[in-house]
């Protein structure tokens, strides 16, 4: 077993486990291949020694205690189901795997406030049933797929479709279990009279690191939810040419940044909704690039535009009347061809069984048919994301789409980009769909992710997430002032995990004892003098 | 001189710093009592030893090397207008002021984006004015007073009064100098390549971490810009009754979490009118409380309500005509007696200077007519804040006033409250005018943050920003699990300023050699191992 871990000290570990939790709490074996990479069941370098599931706060603290007193690398997962991340596989082969699923109660509702606190275990399915059960009053923001867990998509930076999509930009409060076992809340929870209803407490809000980091372990955080509207609108907008995309991202962000429409508009081809009625073989069985002519194909055939954009607007009858008449106007002006539609529906009637996934998902109701998509290369679906963040202009996302669609179509993928606009930048996925079967179309989707993030970096396009095989690759990317925020990084690191035992190689932060020898800047540099360079904007 | 620094380490690290940045970047004596708490001249706890102006990066840098090197502390002020809260004064007497006011470049604005990026010297007349020589096609977040810092604001958590008028809530990158002279970007800035146009960039967002704090010193800030819209309504909601407060607030709570509002609602009772007009007592001359019909007169005379609340729409007419519509709705229908009016103001057009001070600044347009107020009790008038947070609720706001009102009177002050609405919470602002010449007046405002700033905790209302002098009182009642997040801040204190040097007690956060004694937890605690209490909700 590839392992940075003492065989010894591991088993001690788990015998240690067993005893404070339960010999059931530990999984190995068998019992534990769950926990691997769902998407790339070869790479022995990633597989889990062993699968811990603590039930409690306190558990947690005591599996923390005994790591950290025998120095075994433990990785945090929450549901594991950032499939295309790395499911619940560790960065560093041979670690621990805490996976939260267990805790997964749902221990607030504030129906005055309307905000949630959650365990790390809890999906959104279960807080979407929740909700329903208390009456629909209020919804939650939610990916597209369903099962994931709350807190672990909110704390890996992912987004949903609603105003509250940029799920990290809106924790109140959380509490963390710390390498030493110890519990810190923050915001408002760190004083032990009051609520979580401020954006952040006294002093600097601590909330933010503890998001994709290894300097803790989330057991309970909180979270806004949406008030369900008098009126949902759910906005299609198509168009019908390759070239529509960059005016179709200007007016977004214009209308995005105006407040028009208040949650995340998503721009996908024609490619995903293809996808969710049939495999890739059964439109074209070609070699890449899809032709031109069968893509106007597969829109004919589906009704729905070459690019097409799907946002919302919520609120009184007349307000979303009005707010859609300027959604028509900006959009129409520049791309006089979009066909721009949308639904009245009322907030409290919603028939989420007439509606599209789409329509649901902007209306807090996720499911798990995108998994279909998966399947464009074969039933056994895996994929990869490659998700840079840039200025959401047109310009910027044609030159994205540019750099990166050349190299995914060169390893034999189809250039199938997914863009969401947040008001001022845009997260450009590009999807690389892969027979999981095959591990030499896995290798293919390595190799682009392994030339595109330099190459999109190099014009200025960052990484905004990473799977597990290329954390360091993009810490590597972020790079002004000799590394300085991983410099940075790591001195946190250090002083508040110095057995280094936390998710090593999280987001490319290592503790010192794993530092030497990885990539990026040796160990020897980070001693050295800090070149003093003022580069003024 | 009140001093925790050795006079001779001042001595030679001041004779160094004149070396490095010029004789005239040192202050001392006459000339530095501009920056002694402008509220409070009777104070020598306070005093500055000397102040040092640098005009760049570089030399900030050279300044907080030279520091490091002799121990000496230093206290940064970016405009030091934050009067109620000590101005430049530092919480160590004999600190030497790092007065940015020099740095007042405004270095970019993104047109297309809207982001402006500043220097910390600029103040919001500055930038209000630099956005109007451009075209005025962007609007800032800005306070009521215009002569403060943009990022001196933003860092210590200040509120505006438009839709980005939680200011802390929206800086996607910054530059700040550490403790030890080197550089740090964060967000997007991290990457040498990059703009900063997401929220943020890659591993735990580390922005947050250098606001309310003393990790170092903030040297550059990206913030974003409101569009122009095409109609600016201003709201005026006037309620006839003192008893009214509650109900406004939970009609604001309903309105701002829906998004039919977007900025912060600002409620204020006619004391802040009438002190506008002239003073106290060409009002009434007697003691606290001002009788009842005193009030009435106010609200005759002035015709306003008891409370007043501003508010505003933004955007295309129909939407705005559309959303005033349901303003009233729910306004009328808890507070039938509620008088709602609006202007409809086409954004290019707008005549500031018939526009009222409530108006122009949710236009993001300050001044500094709130100064007047200060006069309430002499012309030598200072004022001092308490300022909690809680849950926006009337019921909330209403026990906030029950709780602070007594205590305020007791010591012969005016209750005087301004209510921010921030969708789930409200900063609820007492002031307290008081005559800055009157040595006893001063006094009797400090034993007033004594008593209220406990008693509101012990209900569940905790302080967002500190004066100088209640710094540790404050973090005192962040309290959970004995202290857990100051004694998290410590370990970081310790870690990234190890001298001890950068503002050292801001925030209640003090580094390792200044802590033995402080009030709080004695220093023996903090190695003591961790009460690991589950307090699960």
């Amino acid at each position: 077993m590839p392992s940075e871990t003492d065989p010894a000290a591991l088993e001690a570990a788990l015998a240690e486990i067993r005893s404070a939790l339960g010999p059931d709490a530990v999984l190995t074996a068998e019992a534990a291949h769950e926990f691997r990479d769902p998407y790339d069941g070869f790479d022995e370098a990633h597989f889990p020694s062993a699968v811990v599931q603590p039930t409690t706060v306190a558990e947690v603290q005591a599996v923390v205690r005994i790591a950290a007193a025998r120095g075994v690398p433990i990785w945090t997962s929450s549901q594991g189901r950032n499939n295309g991340y790395g499911g619940s596989a560790p960065v560093v082969g041979g670690s621990v795997v805490v996976s939260l699923r267990k805790m997964n109660r749902i221990l607030e509702i504030d129906d005055e406030l309307g905000i949630a606190v959650v365990e790390p275990g809890v999906q959104f399915f279960e807080l979407v049933d929740e909700l329903q059960q208390r009456g629909g009053r209020w919804w939650t923001a939610t990916p597209s797929l369903g099962w994931g867990s709350v807190v672990g998509n909110t704390l890996d930076h992912g987004f949903g479709y609603t105003e509250y999509g940029d799920h990290a930009a809106h924790v109140p409060a959380l509490e963390v279990v710390l390498a030493d076992g110890s519990l810190l809340r923050t915001g408002m929870w760190a004083s032990s009279t009051s609520r979580a209803a401020h954006p952040r407490g006294f002093g600097p809000n601590l909330t933010p690191l503890f998001m994709q980091s290894n300097f803790g372990i989330v057991t309970k955080l909180a979270r806004p939810l949406s008030p369900r509207p008098e009126i949902y609108a759910p906005i299609t907008i198509r168009v019908p040419d390759g070239e529509d995309l960059g005016p179709l991202v200007d007016a977004m962000r214009v209308l995005t940044i105006e407040g028009t429409i208040p949650n995340i508009p998503n721009i996908t081809s024609v490619l995903g909704a293809a996808a969710m009625r049939k495999p890739r073989r059964e439109w074209y069985d070609g070699p890449v690039p899809i032709p031109d002519e069968v893509y106007r194909g597969m829109c004919e055939t589906l009704a729905i535009g070459w690019w097409n954009c799907s946002a919302a607007v919520y609120g009184p009858a007349a307000v979303v009347a009005a707010s859609l008449e300027r959604v028509r106007e900006v959009v129409l002006k520049s791309l006089p061809h979009a066909e721009v539609t949308a639904k009245l529906l009322p907030g409290d009637e919603i028939d989420h069984g007439a509606l599209t996934h789409r329509e649901n998902v902007q209306a807090g109701r996720p499911s798990l048919v995108m998994l279909e998509t998966a399947k464009w290369r074969g039933d056994e679906g895996g994929h990869l994301e490659i998700s840079p963040i840039g200025p959401a202009t047109g310009a910027d996302v044609e030159r994205i789409a540019a750099i990166l669609r050349p190299i995914v179509e060169a390893e034999g993928f189809d250039f199938w980009p997914s863009v969401y606009v947040i008001k001022r930048s845009v997260m450009f996925l590009g999807v690389l769909n892969f027979d999981r079967s095959n591990p030499s179309q896995i290798a293919a989707a390595y190799r682009v992710a392994r030339s595109a993030y330099p190459e999109l970096a190099a014009a200025g396009y960052t990484p905004y997430r990473g799977n597990i095989r290329f954390m360091d690759m993009m810490q590597d990317i972020y790079d002004w002032n000799d590394h300085a925020m991983r410099r940075f990084l790591e001195r946190l690191k250090d002083e508040l995990d110095p057995a280094g035992i936390l998710s090593p190689g999280k987001q490319g932060i290592w503790p010192q004892r794993l530092r030497a020898g990885r990539s990026g800047p040796p160990a020897a540099l980070h001693s050295a003098p800090v070149r003093a360079k003022e580069d003024d904007r």
